[in-house]
């Protein structure tokens, strides 16, 4: 019988895993929101637009679905658990996984138990707790929701005390719990995904380089150039990382490179992430292939480079207007690139529009051409 | 503001060149017939189900799309004629190419006239026409279907004059006029895709081997192993059928390949085509890509590839029952090899079902590794 995978959420990565889940024969269920721009609905079987807390929809969704699988971690783990009490579908990651990863405090706490190294940090209810942080930590600082962060939402750098009224109020806006943490002046952040699935197979994809431009992820470069002590040390703390939320499914892992080469996990992500589009072209599986395959419990598929480097590059939109990309022509003439456009109704400042993938053997030579095909893009 | 393409058909050429389209933006309507089975309904943006015939229907199709294409020839012209008409798509190929194509006498006619080489044939209207053809080509003689034949449906070996009159009957009753060929005793097939948009650019995949199993395609090798003259024979001869046929679009070209090294061109598919499905895995660009971008007229992408050797071999079913395919965790342990599951409800004996692309260095060896993952699956 055909297998039935429901993904929570209608963007960009729902999209490319709906991708996926076809070739391996499987119907695709998107749950997204009434009124969400969500480009996933474009190509899925079935379609469930609604009140995610309402149980009508969530039952819905089990009756329709062997597998539910989470195209992000900003989702109440009560819906979650819902799923899973109907007995009717999988859930993966688990509530559980869920709830310990998506509070930042709870998911960097599990990791320090682990013994696994991560900044220092701790929660903070008032600003005074921030100062106290400060003494402790030193400053700069970074105040951070424990929840519901992404894109440098949620985030702001304290580098004076006179800096932690104002952002402590800001922050509490967004309705979060808040955490500190010490600022860490990184060398480079990298970025490395792993899965696993139910019978405990692992698979740990190549450690990557990530830039970013005011927050959002604007560049991957594939592998990372570390060296291979620095790789293979990251290879072992993303195993580590695995066992220590004992989680199914994919994980998107962001750590910081210091100077003396020390690594520092900053977050996961229990979902494919953006630092592993470059694995559509480049790598023997793609993270959306081993997305679902996790969620199925198949086995997982080799993470090897099929290139010796690959480069991508966002496509941000620089504006707010209907989406109408301009220069697709010129990009298209770039050699050895591929263009992703996600098919989003609406532009906005920074919005993640689409992506290009450069493969290539000379990481400057191939970042050139990536660069060179985004930048023909407007959108 | 975002491109709607119409795909006519709802089987695996629809659904691999829907993927491709969503790639690049666009939404997608597919158009099938009431109670097909078609896996590409599974992932279209709109559906349009029901008589092919019925203005209704195609006047929907023409509202929606700015572009339809088609994933066979086995259309009446009038319908394409008719959405033509509409004045508000842009058919590819067009209503005269298909005209053209699908008759393989027209067909045919236009590549000899062109001064292609092409096996000896003619028009026949009675058994008496194929007797006189045996004397003029000898024996054995191929009766087919000028329209409407596929995998060797709609074909009938004439081994000796006794043989006439069967099979004149039996290939009458399919409802196409007939045409004989001369019986060519290959050395191998061959195969190319050959790609034009609007504005003339040309694209030209690699020459490959497809080996027939019971005149179904089983297996292609990518590059074939065929001599640097008969690949450029082939590929300056897939240049001058685009020329002939005067087409925009996507062409799959079938080859014969004779033991003096002589090349004559078999038939020609006016669409995505079996032989090349390796390209997704393989080349720069996938076959369905450039499908999308003829469609769309924009620039064509590179058809290099990107490995040393690619083979592909179809997931062929061998009964009659609910599609149940078993093995598939077998077959995703095969290192390098990419299944893709069509997602069809239902087997039939020779039914294609799916396939598997191999990538790798040497052709023996990764040949065995695509036979190893697809013989895994039974479906």
């Amino acid at each position: 019988m055909t297998q039935r995978i429901a993904i929570l959420g209608g963007g960009q990565l729902a999209r490319m895993s709906a991708v996926a889940a076809y070739r391996l024969g499987c119907e695709v269920g998107i749950v997204a929101r009434p009124g969400d721009d969500s480009p996933a609905l474009r190509l899925a079987t079935e379609r469930f637009v609604g009140d995610w807390s309402s149980p009508a929809l969530l039952d819905a969704v089990a009756a329709y679905a062997d597998v539910v699988l989470l195209e992000n971690e900003f989702i109440a783990p009560d819906i979650l658990r819902y799923l899973e009490a109907t007995g009717k579908c999988q859930v993966v990651p688990s509530s559980q996984t869920i709830a310990l990863v998506q509070d930042k405090f709870f998911q960097k706490t599990a990791l320090a138990q682990a013994g696994l190294p991560v900044p220092r940090f701790t929660a903070v209810d008032t600003p005074d707790d921030v100062l106290a942080a400060s003494h402790r930590f030193g400053l700069p600082l970074v105040l951070k929701c424990r929840t519901n962060g992404y894109d440098g939402y949620g985030n702001e750098l304290i580098r004076g005390t006179t800096d932690i009224a104002p952002a402590f109020e800001k922050l509490l806006r967004r309705g979060s719990p808040l955490m500190v943490e010490e600022f860490i002046p990184f060398t480079k952040e990298l970025a490395v995904m792993a899965v696993r699935n139910q019978r405990g197979e692992e698979v740990i994809y190549p450690v990557v380089e990530t830039i970013q431009h005011a927050h959002v992820c604007h560049t991957v470069l594939a592998p990372a150039a570390v060296s291979e002590t620095t790789a293979a040390n990251v290879t072992a703390l993303a195993r580590q990382v695995l066992e220590a939320i004992h989680g199914t499914g994919i994980f998107g892992i962001e750590l910081f490179l210091l100077n003396d080469g020390e690594v520092l996990i900053n977050e996961i992500a229990p979902r494919p992430h953006n630092s592993g589009h470059y694995t559509i072209e480049a790598c023997e599986t793609s993270q959306f292939e081993n997305h679902i395959r996790s969620g199925l419990n198949l086995p997982l598929g080799s993470p090897r480079m099929r290139t010796p480097v690959a480069v991508m590059v966002n496509l941000l939109s620089g504006f707010e207007a209907p989406a109408q990309p301009t220069g697709l022509e010129t990009a298209l003439q770039v050699p050895g690139v591929t263009v992703h456009l996600y098919g989003k109704k609406a532009s906005r400042p920074g919005r993640k529009m689409g992506h290009v993938t450069a493969l290539g053997a000379d990481l400057v030579e191939t970042r050139e051409r990536a660069l060179r095909a985004a930048r023909a893009i407007a959108i």
